[in-house]
């Protein structure tokens, strides 16, 4: 259902075409999120790729759109910071445009976070789950969409990928706000 | 790198962000195109998916594109043909919103067709082509892209899926145009 930064970009069509896919009284099970790396010396949104001999950005697109707006908060005469997403979408970069305009809507608090990058992912992850909520329906059938909602975290090598779970809600036609499980993540200390 | 229909909705930004991952002196293969399905019974457009008990569309966001065409063209006053894509674009659907743009524009030539269906699907292919000319680049290193375009045919149980080729070329940053490859297709006739 995805796009970069993570957000289902196939919205509303999208997941209808998904969701019809569902077998005859099945479930829908959708993990989502944004991703951040952190390099070997321990710094965020840095990743050394495979086959690769120099670090690149992870994700790349959400730390391009948070450039962006950097750059442009810098000038005295904006270009796309404060605009609509209508007015200054690129119809051959759509999903950067969004990504610009969303990040561009929360920059002085990432801006004025003590780990900018932290908060620039989390508020991604934001955006992320709100564009989930307003994509899905119930129109399928009669089972349940399951969503675990969070962070990847892309670690360097030789560790394992991790993840922040941030949602996980069980949700119904019957009960369209969920059921929140999100107490089955936490560490009960046992 | 796609989105429903098949169209590279991930825009510029998302071919640079993937074309970032190819190792160093690495080339790039892409498949692209829509797809569409036949019947058991030979009907274009409709497919039985597994575990469920009537049939579906297939692509189902390109047959509900040109479904919203016709429902608006057989309209006195018409909702969004005619409009461009930042007129009618609905930020929740934005991919469908493009396919209806895309379609709505192709509408009289696929109306008129022998076979709505199949001129339906070859349109949808050549704005998946343009949208792929359209994004990609060759600032990841001196590797090719090749792109392999055309439509993929979902056939009904038990036979397997078919591919009618359309677009075979190997383009690079010296040669952009490409160098066409689409004669290793044709039957030789030995």
């Amino acid at each position: 259902m995805g796009g970069i930064g993570g957000v289902p970009f196939v919205g509303k069509t999208g997941f209808s075409a998904f969701s019809h896919h569902v077998p005859t009284e099945g479930h829908l099970l959708i993990l989502f999120g944004p991703h951040i790396a952190i390099s070997s010396s321990g710094e965020l949104g840095k990743y050394m790729r495979e086959g690769q001999d120099d670090e690149s950005t992870a994700c790349g697109a959400v730390l391009a759109a948070y450039s962006a707006c950097c750059a442009d908060h810098a000038q005295a005469e904006r270009s796309f910071l404060g605009k609509s997403y209508r007015e200054m979408l690129d119809v051959d970069d759509m999903q950067q445009s969004f990504l610009k305009e969303k990040v561009g809507q929360r920059f002085d608090a990432i801006n004025g976070a003590s780990e900018p990058l932290d908060a620039l992912i989390h508020e991604a992850y934001q955006v992320v789950e709100d564009q989930m909520l307003s994509v899905i329906n119930f129109d399928y059938g009669d089972g349940k969409i399951v969503l675990v909602g969070g962070v990847q975290i892309n670690m360097p090598q030789p560790h394992q990928d991790h993840f922040q779970p941030l949602y996980f809600k069980a949700l119904s036609g019957d009960s369209p706000v969920g059921v929140d499980l999100m107490s089955n993540f936490r560490y009960s200390g046992n």
